[in-house]
């Protein structure tokens, strides 16, 4: 393919999550992931703007798929069934290859700097859920409280789907939390 | 009082948040803070590591409250409920002085590191009280989600409350916001 070819990015992001993992996050150079991808540290930023990049880039498509499916979700859509929609959505970013999601959620938890940076996009998507829902006429307080709680079941179930616990259908695992969260919920009333 | 006295925490802690909010938090060096309280940049150290933790002091106190309420609920307690009753417990640490909370929220909004270290808190509360669930018994994903939607509870009403939004008696707000929540779910069941 040659460093233009499609798959430049792919060998830039293999080369660097084995050095992340081999070596650790902190202590790898562009240099260095450049050279065991083939390709030169040129070519490297013309894809990305720095190594935390490689990890993170797909956490803005992931937003905007979220933000745009809770948008798009019939007007008769209850809150939490635009987010539900939303979420089941944000699939296609990472569903496609469990390996690399496991991969690139090791190197996140050796790190506290990445972490930081997780959680920092983590709230960044519930302030997007939460605005969309807003934009659908939401109040307030309840959208607030729906994008909160969509990114508390994104989260758990990613663990889960990474883990490979529960059903591994994207989907049914979204619906099935959602359903043990209102177990949950319901407990309080007993 | 002088410099052992009770209050001498408490001149610290107003002089660092004064010189937050006028210069931010970056520009603060702990010298300043110390002359501004009329104190040594010694007496500082012995009772703040650093600048940072003049912020998160509480943070402890406030996870070691919260965990140990929900491990001292009642066996008989649903999950839910003991984390409800962990959260109210967490009033105690900040209710006495919400204009000092306000203060500090408008400090850490200001600085995305001490954003990041505001999350990274509350993550640490999240898994100290899915310990606490899984101590008491509960399965691992009941613990995790009552957990991850107990903090969410937590930081909701921590917004309202200092901005003065809902009721201002934090268990009640625990409650409507618990209340709010069950409707917010069963949206997805229509």
């Amino acid at each position: 393919m040659g460093r233009w070819g499609p798959d430049t990015r792919g060998r830039l992001e293999r080369a660097a999550m084995e050095l992340y993992l081999q070596q650790g996050f902190e202590q790898t150079t562009v240099a260095e992931i450049a050279e065991r991808a083939g390709l030169t540290e040129r070519t490297f930023f013309r894809h990305y703007t720095d190594k935390r990049e490689v990890l993170f880039r797909g956490a803005g498509r992931l937003q905007a798929l979220v933000v745009n499916t809770v948008l798009a979700a019939p007007a008769s859509a209850a809150p939490i069934e635009a987010v539900a929609a939303g979420l089941e959505a944000a699939g296609d970013v990472f569903q496609g290859d469990v390996e690399r999601a496991r991969l690139r959620q090791t190197v996140i938890t050796a790190n506290p700097e990445l972490q930081a940076r997780e959680l920092s996009k983590l709230a960044t998507l519930a302030s997007g859920i939460a605005a969309a829902l807003r934009q659908r006429g939401t109040p307030d307080l309840t959208a607030d409280l729906t994008a909160e709680v969509g990114v508390v079941v994104f989260r758990v179930a990613f663990e889960r789907w990474i883990g490979g616990a529960g059903p591994q259908d994207w989907t049914l695992l979204i619906g099935s939390l959602l359903g043990e969260l209102r177990v949950v919920l319901g407990g309080a009333q007993a």
